[in-house]
């Protein structure tokens, strides 16, 4: 019985100081709990609701953290691309590419992003189908990558609203990619702020308990340790001190329903 | 830990015969499972999509045999009511009224099932906020009935489909009622098959594991011997022959959630 | 070159003096523009958000109300019928029943707005697609009766919001039935304000201009002098002192696209 | 009075013996009809449902032909880019600049095309509410350019549909910006042929009588000679053959709605 994997971290990258914090508590959280962890943050927030809102460090100053954290801390590390000509420089550094939703059937993207030869993780884009991810997983395969992720991220629901529809989950997993629900950014509310987007944190415990019941590879959490202080994101994040107690909830769901009947019995 | 109850049962009541074997059956299954049933079937069918289809045996021959089973099986029963003058006659032999979702806002039928002082099952509108259910509830408290459950079977999600947002859990949970999430209608396919509704039978466990693993007082489930057969639902309901396994999964990460981490360690 | 028929009154009938005094108006302001008019006015708001919102002056107040319309104004009426057994009494005086929304599938409340003879204007439910109003028609059409309206009111748009889908107007017009568009409702926020629905009256003009260029029969347009003051529906109704640029905007489109081009050159 | 301005072409470029063909013809019917005339094509199709689909015939060698249908036709030419580091070298040669929806969150590419001081036009996201294009514009102004077009083409509705919600047209008036309304790819059915997305071109006319009645700036139409075997959205393209009649009817219903009814009197 293989547990989920966690992909976790603050949605930014804000300092060296921070991202080896966070990554340490994260690392010690995840060993705790028999976890394998991959660290997330983004050096680029490249698609803010408002061109006021910080985007974060960029990638010059960021790969260099990556690459501290996955020597001294031991951690592989997962980051978004969103310009083909980035895919190379960060594939040096980091473990796994993501695409992020908007960008999911940008076919530049997801060809250079395969021709890393890294792992490749692609976030459903709020206006796709389920089955259509079906499509994008070609594109990738078809540039000589077959080791891809395939994340559920909430879909289009009215205006300011996402709906994360479960049964993307299986229609997904039948590609034969592993399925990853991301557990915060399924509770936002895309520009429901005006200037940026809201999100509903206490519905993230909810959404995650559904999607490990349904069966997934992986879960992706943002996290921080003062969310409504964050650059971005901090109404969906969860506090990094509520995090553990979430993820064990989860792990006991998660071996109940990958056991075998006649294991558990 | 008390686990869900189950309300299950062929959408349609066929006839005396095949009323007697299901429930005889269901009765069997939710004693081996330790679950509480009520059995469910409703005598019409008052909105097929085509009026054309068989709508059932209506009120008069039904309730004879909703008399039977509760006497001879000792189960209690539940059915829907569509008019506010059928309430009360319905009321005097099943034990739970249930409001269907297309008439849930419609005040004269609350208050009259209300009145009757049973139990009444309100199912959510297609077209309802999870959080707009409180008025519903507020119509059959103000009625003198707070014994009220509120069911969750999806909501529109552009035309001929259902999504189900689980949020809604939660949301509605916090009116104080119990919760039952309906795993079978939530895959319907409403006028999906041009004269009548489809549906998805393959996702009612994906659906109805993230239900319980959020957390719910009950579930429904409409089940057949041969749904194929069956003279409405047959494309979502499950065949009685895979309800035990699946009841079986489900009552495990129900009992999971609903055990205090003290307990189960 | 027959102009849009137009269907408006106030949402509620409020007293005797009112009805007469806003029916008078109309009367006049349609006859100023060449327009057919049927006055409307719901005896009884069957399904409020909330139990202790204002419901109407109800049928045996109203039916003598509208028989007064008839006679002293010469204005045919339409009015909503909820339950099967009122239609024969209401069909006595009205001109038009009407199957609202939520009951736009009730197969016994549609089969006794037929069998009055009566022509019958069936709101396309929030839920239904546009063919599937096919299914509803031959309901009705079975019952005896072809003399059958439809009508466009919004469809489900996630939470609290409708959305029109112009396409549903030449979709609907394809069973041969006359579409109507109804500009009031289509502007509701279901239950948007926590006990009440809102509603955007400030798109009245919008969709309906839009309604008009796609070619409709009728438009249903609910109005009052002091929207603001009336039991219902208050945020989406037009203030009567508006509604007859309103409609003169919208009559020149109408004459517009309904005149052959040879005609117009 | 102004009429609407139109944008039209093959969605692809496909050759520059195709591109002088159509642009020669669709130059003589603008001027036929008194329409300002800008000519629309891509040189990249970079987000196709499958990475197999053709997407163009590429930068390179579109952006000559594009300054020969310039020059030779003296035809303003737009196009959509889809990388910052396309915008210079694309503004050389082109009169507008579009960014295409799925990328209209995308702050580098905004601003990289505001740069070039060219007019931008950005079509809303299918997953945006058109409140929140406020701020993708104040992301163009900021960068320097206040010279943007906003353009409605449908929002997400479920799964593989699209709807066009008309209040957008003049929520987005609100911002000051001139206002298109995309015609052909509001029809598209987003991936609902499998490996391909489908349209239904017949409520092209629908759609687009319906903006023009709202009042926009400008239409954007997809036109080719023969969609059925066009490259790339041959479903939801209109027939160069039928543009001309669709156009004059448009033009008939513009010029009625933005012309004072003192002078039509």
């Amino acid at each position: 019985t293989k547990p989920f994997a966690l992909i976790a971290g603050p949605c930014q990258m804000e300092s060296r100081d921070h991202a080896m914090e966070m990554a340490s508590a994260l690392k010690e959280m995840a060993q705790n709990l028999g976890l394998g962890l991959v660290y997330k943050s983004s050096f680029d927030k490249a698609n803010r609701t408002s061109g006021s809102a910080k985007r974060g460090i960029g990638l010059d100053k960021a790969l260099p953290i990556f690459a501290d954290i996955r020597e001294e801390l031991g951690l592989p590390v997962i980051t978004d691309v969103h310009e083909p000509d980035q895919c190379k420089k960060v594939a040096e550094v980091v473990d796994v590419l993501q695409i992020p939703a908007f960008l999911c059937r940008q076919t530049d993207l997801l060809v250079a992003a395969a021709e890393t030869g890294k792992p490749v993780n692609v976030k459903k884009g709020q206006f796709m189908a389920p089955w259509d991810m079906k499509n994008v997983l070609a594109k990738l395969c078809d540039a000589g990558n077959q080791d891809v992720l395939l994340t559920e991220r909430g879909a289009s629901f009215g205006y300011n609203t996402l709906v994360t529809d479960f049964r993307s989950i299986p229609i997904m997993a039948e590609t034969g990619a592993p399925v990853i629900f991301d557990a915060t950014h399924s509770v936002q509310q895309p520009g429901g702020q005006g200037n940026s987007s809201g999100g509903e944190r206490r519905f993230v415990a909810t959404l995650a308990r559904a999607a490990v019941a349904v069966g997934v590879a992986g879960l992706f959490i943002e996290t921080h340790e003062d969310p409504d202080s964050a650059p971005s994101d901090g109404p969906n994040m969860v506090p990094l001190s509520e995090l553990e107690t979430l993820l064990t909830d989860l792990i006991a769901i998660d071996y109940l329903i990958k056991t075998p009947a006649t294991e558990t019995a």
